[in-house]
């Protein structure tokens, strides 16, 4: 699973959490003992937990795993290597990755309901990425006004960022959005700004990775400049994202850590390399935007509005 | 040469012109008499000056060759069709487009030692798809600068944008600068915002297929959104061309027509396609960067300032 989550074959942020979750499972299984089961585990969620850096949903599945593990732990404190033990720790994690996956698909679910109000017959939205249902269970965060915008037929048009290097928004978002009956046009990342100034687009809504208290927020490669040029343009900018992106434990975007991946993503297309051997590739998966410069936060409770500061504040402690 | 330009096998503004200039040749070389010599070359100025909207440097070299072949009809009024008078005509234009591509390679020259001024040693400087000297003779056109900067002994370090769909920043403009000792990183156009706000990049210089009297200039999509987050950053955003680049008969940019390119071009990697069928593909080739953004445009006689409609036409004028 953590080859998985490192290679991107589950990717984006809430998805790589359940596959956490799950892998959290996986560990238990395959152990032949309880005794070796909480040894496994510990192993599992130092390098589950650590396979990527800057989404935070995967720690946040990594902890509720680990408090699963205490609490079947403090349970079964006579018990030191029982088989029905064994049984009774892989249940109770099998259990919570479970639930996590209907609490993601019921948040995803609200959060469409939440950013439905931000939509209009005959919008266009642009979105960057894949932050729908492939990156997530159910309808996804950034997609998912949209899915319940169509549901109720209003009438949505999208365009997809191609989302270099890797190419999520060309691949998966135009897939999923397609294949749901939903009009999407891809277009270059670089294009975007020249389709503000023409007033092609009415609304910007994307995924997040990590969200910090002050609203500063880690997504993709390029969503900065995209809340650049809506600030410009005065296109409203909005992140979707569940409770379970935020990080309470970090004050703005600069404790964020940025994972640099590989050259070869952006010099490979079917392993045939098109950069120069010479040229060196600077590759930063992530980008940082201010909470200054998003108008508002799409969570499964509603629209979080500046200053950030409160609302995520007060946002979190109701959660808690 | 229509089809080799339409294609991209020559791309650049100035490149365009030249091989527009050498096309009106070759039509005179390959006619058998005088007369299907100015038939055919009639035909050629057509297919070649629109082989490709955007750069007005094409129907810069044909309207320069056509100044040629109005000559020689002058000169030759007598000769109805003679094999010594279709001679004339041949080496009347080879001359010229001899001429064109000297007066290229002097240019380009010229605008790296104007531009000189805008470097420092250590600077890291950004750039848009490929105006080196792939897509002129010499020096190239952006590029320039920093080959001037390069010869003089000063280190200069650049950013290379890849400039999807062709990706012509990864394929052309880092292969040259590698190859003449130039430290070139290649990086995904949409990184380049995220580069700036980390003060990674201390001066943008862009080349241009098009600049209107009021400076608006159209160049390959994604220049204006280096551009708006230049702006947002406050780091100094350059165009370099030369007198060639300036259309006189247009006052702003909205009259620049933007070629759209096929969808190919973004979907496909080595003939294998990476979007769903279903999805739409939008694929402007050019924007258009309003003059307000630019802070400079570095010319062969030095670096053109705000305000534009003045700078411009007083430019201009000089070259008549």
């Amino acid at each position: 699973m953590e080859t998985y989550i490192k290679v991107l074959a589950v990717r984006g942020a809430p998805a790589i959490g359940l596959a956490g979750g799950y892998g959290m499972f996986i560990a238990a299984r395959n152990a032949n003992t309880l005794h070796q089961a909480y040894k496994d585990l510990e192993i599992a969620a130092d390098r589950l937990g650590n396979a990527r850096p800057t989404a935070v949903n995967l720690k946040w599945a990594i902890t509720r795993q680990q408090a699963v593990i205490k609490e079947v732990r403090t349970k079964l404190v006579n018990e030191y290597d029982s088989e029905q033990g064994l049984q009774t720790l892989r249940n109770a994690l099998l259990t919570q990755a479970d639930n996590m996956l209907k609490e993601d698909m019921d948040l995803c679910r609200q959060i469409g309901e939440a950013g439905l109000s931000l939509l209009q017959e005959g919008f266009t939205v642009l979105t960057h990425c894949n932050a729908g249902g492939i990156a997530t269970s159910g309808y996804g965060t950034a997609l998912a006004p949209i899915y319940v915008a169509h549901e109720k037929g209003m009438h949505v048009c999208v365009y997809a960022d191609e989302t270099r290097p890797l190419l999520q928004g060309m691949r998966l978002t135009a897939w999923e959005l397609a294949t749901n009956g939903i009009d999407v046009t891809v277009i270059c990342d670089s294009a975007a700004p020249f389709l503000m100034k023409q007033k092609m687009i009415d609304l910007i809504i994307v995924g997040a990775d990590r969200i910090a208290l002050n609203g500063d927020t880690a997504n993709k490669i390029g969503t900065y400049g995209l809340a650049v040029a809506a600030k410009a343009h005065g296109i409203p900018f909005y992140v979707a994202a569940p409770y379970s992106t935020f990080d309470p434990k970090i004050a703005d975007g600069s404790e964020i850590p940025i994972e640099e991946r590989g050259a070869e993503e952006v010099t490979n297309f079917l392993d045939k390399r098109f950069a120069p051997q010479k040229a060196m590739v600077y590759n930063p998966a992530f980008d940082v935007t201010p909470g200054e410069l998003i108008s508002g936060i799409i969570t499964e409770v509603g629209i979080l509005r500046p200053l950030y500061s409160q609302s995520i504040k007060s946002f979190i402690a109701n959660h808690s």
